[in-house]
């Protein structure tokens, strides 16, 4: 729906008196439209034109290497002769002029009669009309014109930038039309400014084959196709319909309508690359993209201008207008990165060179995980039910998940690296497995857990144990931006290192601190579960997704308790 | 709606692939995302990311002077923390990654995560998240990142570009996002692939205040505002939300959501534009159009950068990616009309010195368009009664317009002006002010048939006269399209010039001859309006607009008859 306006009836003027402000660097708003700048030798004027409501037809694609100037025309509506006179004189450098536009019969009329105006005052001016559209006659000078326009603009714009006369450019602007075939659907109308209901509908869960970008008749209703198979539908029938001299290369454009999205266009994109290859055709400077509109309509055209030699660099030269800039000099500016290059950013980081400590410790890394595996399958269902309450009820499902990605992770490595790095890999094989932000913030932690324990080192006594323990905590609690008292794991995980570093400190053992502080753990993580979640304002994401708050805590509770027993049964 | 997709939960994966296809001559894709190919200087990497869905945020604005890479997620889900690292890895050139994104909970905590892995490998990394939506948080640092997103890259992705290291690069980045705010409004949700209904929706006549790119709360519904007072708005919250140390300059960004047309967008921003220089700012090269979007969703939002010495240059920057491209060369080539160049275009083609014969004719043009307007305004009823069996009915009051403008411009023109020019004058008036394919096609004709009748002559014999008629009716043929017996003013024109043409070749009196063709146009005429009309195929809008043919076919018969007593009471 068109929502943007102020009365409706001055839309068409009001658009354009803000593209106008907007480019007042480069065009200048004349009667009926828009004029370029000029470069310092004077061009052969392409001027081009139609109805509103098509951007960036017709005024977004005037500028160096492209159109001249642009008529302005109500939406939908042809401008009139007076518009189109106005512009031309405008336009006119002295060399002629080339009035160009798609087959409709308004603009033939209006373009017309200014073309017999200004040859009436002496300025050479020729006519060339777009008839791209397949979908809309069989015979060709009888077609529409759709996306077809660009290619054929493009063209002449490019001819006249070159120098070249009047004869000329008009002659490639022809040549360009002959060579150009264009296929169109619809998936829903458009909405003209001021009204609720639509132009025109197509029935819902079906597309229009060729329905005009004004809503003309297409040639029929087609049940809604996989982008794979409405891919091969646009280029077999524009295949079909080459041009009896077509040769291999194609310049291509696949078009949006409107609501149809970018993202849709590349995937779509996807598959007509491979059908235009498929069929021995070399693609030549593509675009995909907006170039001719229709308000708010959802759908796509693809277009095909078959190269000649000639058509060729036309086709594929610089241009630089509102909407539409091509240059080859950034890109040429570019390089492939060297084999070197790739092969230092695909390098896999081995394990360091781990000491008998390390890899005692990665002994115990390998227990705990077995047992924090043990617990939580043991518990799975329970957690669960915890999270259903103000979750979504997968906690228990999401840990397992995590934790059996992370054994699975040990088992592979080696028998010789350190504790630190395989606690590093069992942390990122968590992340990868678990998902959901609490998952990603537990494989986090664990990474940043095996960091701060140096696989070099000779030994690992308590407070440096401790130390990677509140990384862990620091970590979930700088990358989450939770609270104490947000109602999530740090509610249990918290208290825990709290404690945990108070005994140690107090000259406790390790595996006698850990398992008291874990009996704090699981008890401050029964407690949460008491409570209801708070919903904050900031980090929405964040705290809905952390936000299993009485499971997360539970389940902490459930996991320091079982490392804690690998502790002391590692002790004796 | 999103249409185009195969599998609705690959679609983030199969439209980047599309998207690699398309772009393959500067960029590469690799785990997690793209990377632009390398200039010769080895450049600080900025990556940017976050989830699909916002194109072109985030792979359209990888390239020359903007991001060096792009991490890729899935629809509205922050990429992994591998992803992640796997795209800063590709791109780092060893002077160190910037990782920039809006700040989401998810992207915060993966791209951290990914920070953490490439510093512990040597890789030095900054973070520099996008907190520009001023409706999203009061705390600053709490803000979600919307379009302010692409201000930020632009700015880093310049500084880069100009050779700074790491430290500036960031500093310019936190410098660019401090200076940075954004306000968007919603009109309607957006809907994901394979779903039917909106993710969420905006109340029918309402805009969403503030509300998110992923349909976060915003700050409260409003009634739909007239695009005079949305801007207002807009401009009037960021002005009141300015950083403390605010400039005059602001980089200005009037950003599309998805389904908001650039005509729009155009249309608005006229008021924004006079918006924020009536609020004394300097708007710096301002950008209209989709930067970051939400899928299909309607709505818009603006953004502020404001600019001090050092960001100014950056913001100006030249730039090369798939969705945006800015070069300052073709602009520089580019120079405004000359003051003798804007007065060619503006001179208006004055009367050509007539002769006494000429001057006489112009009485008999002014004598014949009395008549014609008086029988038309006798017959304007009963036109209108004719044409509304096939027609809208308008038929008469067209007509009517039609030669009451030419006759008031008959009376602006001077004595002494020719026949031959006051024709023409008459027909653009007519053409003008009649409206509608029949009145354009009349004073198209009307215009031909005086530039026949030479002002320098010094006589009319009946058959240049009957020339005159002839290109009237040739000029009608051509530019209509329609055919003898298509049901148009034709089936009463042409056999009147046919009968006309026959009658002085016989030697008649022009006079006379005129009468007697009247007569059978006047028949003509009234057999034509006893058919019904007839649909053809190509070129609908002719048909449509010239179809009140039973009308057309009658007024013609009115009209040539009014002129035939003209020419007999000026004869005697």
């Amino acid at each position: 729906m068109t929502r943007i306006y102020d009365d409706p009836a001055e839309f068409a003027d009001d658009q354009l008196a803000g593209f106008l402000d907007l480019y007042s660097d480069r065009v200048r708003g004349v009667h009926g439209g828009v004029v370029s700048h000029r470069a310092e030798e004077p061009q052969v004027a392409v001027v081009i034109g139609g109805g509103s409501g098509h951007y960036p037809a017709f005024c977004g694609t005037v500028g160096p290497g492209l159109a001249h100037g642009a008529v302005v025309g109500n939406i939908f509506t042809s401008p009139s002769a007076a518009q189109a006179y106005s512009v031309c004189k405008a336009a006119d450098q002295g060399r002629g002029v080339i009035l160009s536009f798609g087959n409709y019969a308004g603009d033939v009329i209006n373009f017309g009669i200014a073309a017999e105006r200004l040859r009436a005052e002496g300025i050479d001016t020729r006519i060339v009309i777009v008839t791209d559209d397949v979908a809309s006659a069989e015979e060709e000078e009888k077609r529409r014109g759709i996306a077809g326009d660009f290619t054929v603009f493009k063209v002449m714009g490019a001819a006249a930038a070159a120098g070249h006369d009047l004869d000329e450019v008009e002659r490639l602007g022809r040549a360009a039309n002959a060579a150009t075939r264009s296929l169109g659907v619809a998936f829903s109308g458009c909405t003209m400014p001021g009204e609720d209901d639509p132009l025109f509908t197509v029935p819902d869960g079906h597309l229009g084959l060729g329905l005009g970008i004004h809503g003309e008749p297409g040639i029929r209703d087609v049940e809604m196709l996989r982008a794979k198979d409405l891919a091969e539908l646009l280029v077999s029938e524009l295949v079909k319909n080459a041009p009896a001299d077509a040769g291999r290369r194609v310049g291509t454009i696949l078009n949006g309508l409107g609501t149809t999205k970018y993202e849709e266009l590349f995937l779509l994109w996807g598959h007509v690359a491979k059908g235009l290859r498929d069929a021995g055709l070399e693609i030549v400077d593509p675009e995909v993209g907006e170039l001719v509109t229709s308000l708010d309509m959802g759908g796509c055209s693809l277009t095909l201008m078959w190269l000649d030699d000639e058509l060729d660099p036309l086709w594929r030269a610089d241009a630089y207008t509102p909407a539409y800039r091509k240059s080859g000099s950034p890109l040429a500016a570019l390089r492939e990165p060297t084999a070197d290059e790739l092969a230092e950013a695909d390098a896999v980081v081995t394990a360091p060179e781990a000491g008998e400590a390390a890899i005692r410790l990665a002994g115990t890394v390998r227990d705990a995980f077995a047992a924090i595996e043990a617990t939580l399958r043991e518990h799975e269902h329970e957690l669960g039910r915890i999270d259903a309450v103000a979750g979504d009820g997968d906690h228990g499902r999401g840990m397992l998940k995590g934790v059996t990605a992370a054994t699975a992770r040990l088992s592979d490595a080696g028998e010789d690296v350190g504790g630190g790095w395989l606690l590093q890999q069992a942390g990122q094989a968590w992340a990868e497995r678990a998902g959901g932000t609490s998952g990603v913030l537990w494989g986090a932690a664990l990474e940043a857990f095996g960091r701060h324990l140096d696989d070099r080192a000779t030994g690992y006594p308590a407070d440096v144990v401790v130390g990677g323990v509140r990384e862990f905590a620091t970590t979930i609690q700088q990358l989450g931006g939770a609270q104490p008292g947000d109602k999530t794991l740090l509610d249990a995980l918290l208290p825990f290192v709290d404690d945990l570093e108070q005994r140690v400190s107090g000259g406790e053992e390790l595996a006698a601190a850990w398992a008291g502080a874990a009996e704090v753990a699981t008890a401050k993580g029964a407690e949460t579960a008491d409570m209801r979640p708070r919903i904050g304002r900031a980090r929405p994401l964040a705290e809905k997704s952390v936000g299993t708050p009485d499971a997360g805590a539970t389940s902490m509770g459930l996991v320091v308790t079982a490392v804690g027993n690998v502790l002391k049964e590692r002790n004796q």
